[in-house]
């Protein structure tokens, strides 16, 4: 009899973390809905061809498939079934089948684990948790769902209290624009330059610069504007103003629509700016960002990353953009969408090591009765009942043990208020409420008890 | 290219279901955390060989393995790791091998899915939810636990307004006490007669007679006393004094320590019904029923179950009860328990047939700021900002129809006001707010906005 020790790769929290963690789920899933977005949660499987229709090659290796436990060696174990690696196939295969069921724009957010079966390494986790809100539309949709989702982020990391961030964004078409008139925009060339550009902050400019030049039909020149057009610096009203100097060359206005693109991107950029700032987000929280490409196969406009200011180390804790078509794999309909993801089970381990979040309780109750008398565990039972009624989280010790042990208890697991009655108080009607943080206890009349604890509570 | 259709067994809901289903969902866990119990969150799977040692031969059938999908044929494609079939046997793990990680008395909740290859038929699923609490002791626990249980299940059931519910209390020794009376105490004859008295409800007592008399030892005059002795019908004092009068018999007096067993779950009962009504369980919602029996191999004290008064088809819809040791397969020290699960998929089926449970709504929101002109939109993202600042769900519509179209999306998505500016109100600096129930209307001025629909929201 050996007590399993964990699995690898599947994370498990003591109830310390796991409260740590559950506050900053509900305050994703309070700002999701703040927002309109309505919660969907798909089975935690799908039938496997649903997901080998979508996934890469890197994705497909991954894949847990479902098989019967207890089948015989000369049965058929499969079931179809594998579980989901991500939020995002299952939401194609949930709007595609239920297109009569939805209204469009359809803005669902979904909060779910996700499995992956990775190499275990620092950082990777085969079972994480997952936080998308997409808005998808039928057949079109406005470009404003764009300017919503930064909105939605700002607000989210701001209820989470981890820090300074900021939020970058781009626009796809911009690069690929920029990449048209430079004459380097066909589709093979610019996915190796926008994979390079990529890489930017990573590796730093003269690295990209040797890449561009080994890589791709650009001369030292052009990769040189390139790198500048990228790495324009200044303040998201500079940068802005700087993107309306850019003009087609004179080699590539030949080629009629070349300079449309760019045009467009900038235009769907300066929409997106000016309402993410009617929504409220301030500047200092905001970044736009041109070398941002993200996955140049699915999306197509607006993209975005997060990342926390004060540690730059933990890269994209959000990221997510426009796309033209959610469910082409299961649908004729055209359904373009845009949305993003917070990665949580990852960026909560990042925050603990950074001592971002502090994992100090261990109960969600305030309040600790504690039992003095074991003849008199009705009165306790009244009491918290009394607390419990009035909306405080309440618990009763429940063990014989002295007021020492119990004390130690409760600041073991961090409750704020430990309340005492003993049989002479009980006889005289009086109750002793104890501040824990501060030490300080005082008597008080029974009547007074949920005012009492309440005002301890107040100034937490 | 044809959509999937969903997969059996694997519940998927409507937004609005899924609305409906969350707002349970959270008073389970708002219930659960009141009276102080500590979430926590186990892997979707365990070790295969941990699943199989607590499994019963109906379990082990529906076990579901991991197995890489990406596997070569001549390849093992096994993980050694299975979904979990309940959140007992994970709870017995985590609290193995967490023993000097946690304080004890361990207060535990729960809220997880899990999995089971079942036959799918009407009323099973192969995915569902579990919703269990525990208290868990080192060595010892107090009976004072046993006290808790119902008075938060009460809490719960409330909050969750599903109607009237009666819940069943009884303890285990009080039967089992009783049958050593009768002579018929053995563990076997125990154990065949407690199934046979546990479908009493079922079948009737003059099936549970000829039962008794086939399958057991029991005379025609004991099993008459038997189902007199478990149908007792009363008031919970009534019954509770009634079992003071149940006496060993002559026949039986021999054996020494028969009866002791009796006294001591009419003790246990006693004492727990005394904290309940301290508790503020209110009499009309608490039944002591001796018919109660659950799963004699576990449950060893106060059992429980819990019924819709209104809708006694749906059976029990959250049980459970007190068990000596916890995790025997994973550690030799002693973790004793008291518990309940509520299966709230299936709670919620039978909830939405019933009529009980409403699902008219898809959004969080209770504001749609309607958009009246496509130029206007940072008006309506800031009117929006204000809103969401003020705590108040809000969605604006994005997209560019007439607002007839924008009220009947309003109305189809459950919103409770919709917030209204064309050009002329924005250049006055007035708004028209819409109650969506009643349709009544009236214009405010813009500083007056937060105050307005917050008044309507009131009176929902």
């Amino acid at each position: 009899m050996t007590a399993p020790m964990q699995i690898s790769g599947f994370p498990e929290y003591t109830p310390e973390e796991q409260l740590a963690f559950n506050r900053l789920l509900d305050a994703i899933r309070k700002g999701y809905e703040r927002f309109g977005f309505s919660a969907i949660e798909t089975p935690a499987v799908e039938r496997q061809e649903s997901l080998l229709a979508k996934a890469g090659d890197e994705n497909e290796k991954q894949i847990y498939a479902l098989a019967r436990l207890a089948a015989k060696d000369n049965e058929d174990d499969s079931t179809g079934l594998a579980l989901h690696f991500d939020l995002t196939v299952p939401l194609a295969r949930y709007v595609a089948t239920r297109q009569d069921q939805l209204t469009f724009p359809f803005r669902r957010y979904q909060i779910q684990k996700v499995w992956r079966g990775e190499r275990p390494q620092a950082g990777r986790f085969r079972e994480f948790y997952q936080c998308d809100i997409d808005i998808i539309g039928n057949e079109q949709l406005s470009l404003f769902a764009d300017a919503e989702i930064p909105s939605v982020i700002y607000h989210v990391f701001s209820e989470m209290s981890i820090g300074r961030f900021k939020i970058r964004i781009s626009n796809r078409k911009i690069l690929q624009g920029y990449l048209e008139l430079l004459g380097a925009g066909t589709e093979e060339e610019s996915r190796t330059v926008l994979q390079i550009v990529d890489s930017l902050e990573k590796v730093g400019t003269s690295k990209v610069r040797t890449d561009l030049l080994a890589a791709t039909s650009l001369t030292d020149e052009k990769a040189a504007r390139l790198i500048e057009f990228v790495t324009y610096d200044g303040d998201t009203d500079a940068i802005l103003a700087y993107l309306d100097t850019v003009q087609p060359t004179q080699d590539s206005e030949e080629a009629g629509e070349v300079g449309e693109r760019l045009k467009e991107g900038v235009y769907e950029l300066k929409t997106v700016v000016a309402s993410v700032r009617a929504l409220g987000v301030p500047d200092e929280y905001l970044a736009v960002d041109l070398r941002i490409a993200r996955g140049l196969d699915y999306y197509t406009g607006t993209v975005y990353e997060t990342v926390l200011v004060d540690h730059p180390g933990l890269g994209s804790i959000c990221s997510g953009g426009r796309y033209d078509n959610l469910a082409e794999y299961f649908t004729e309909k055209k359904l373009p969408g845009v949305g993003i993801s917070i990665g949580l089970t990852r960026l909560f381990s990042r925050l603990v090591q950074a001592g971002i979040v502090s994992v100090d309780r261990s109960t969600p109750s305030q309040v600790l009765v504690a039992a003095m008398n074991e003849m008199r565990m009705t009165d306790y039972f009244g009491i918290a009942n009394e607390l419990r009624t009035a909306g405080v989280n309440t618990e009763v010790y429940i063990d014989n043990k002295r007021l020492g042990q119990q004390l130690k208890y409760a600041s073991r697991k961090g409750f704020d208020v430990v309340v005492i009655a003993g049989d002479d108080e009980l006889a005289k009607g009086t109750l002793t409420v104890k501040d824990m943080a501060s030490g300080d206890q005082k008597e008080v009349v029974r009547g007074d008890l949920v005012t009492a604890v309440q005002s301890i509570l107040a100034n937490r």
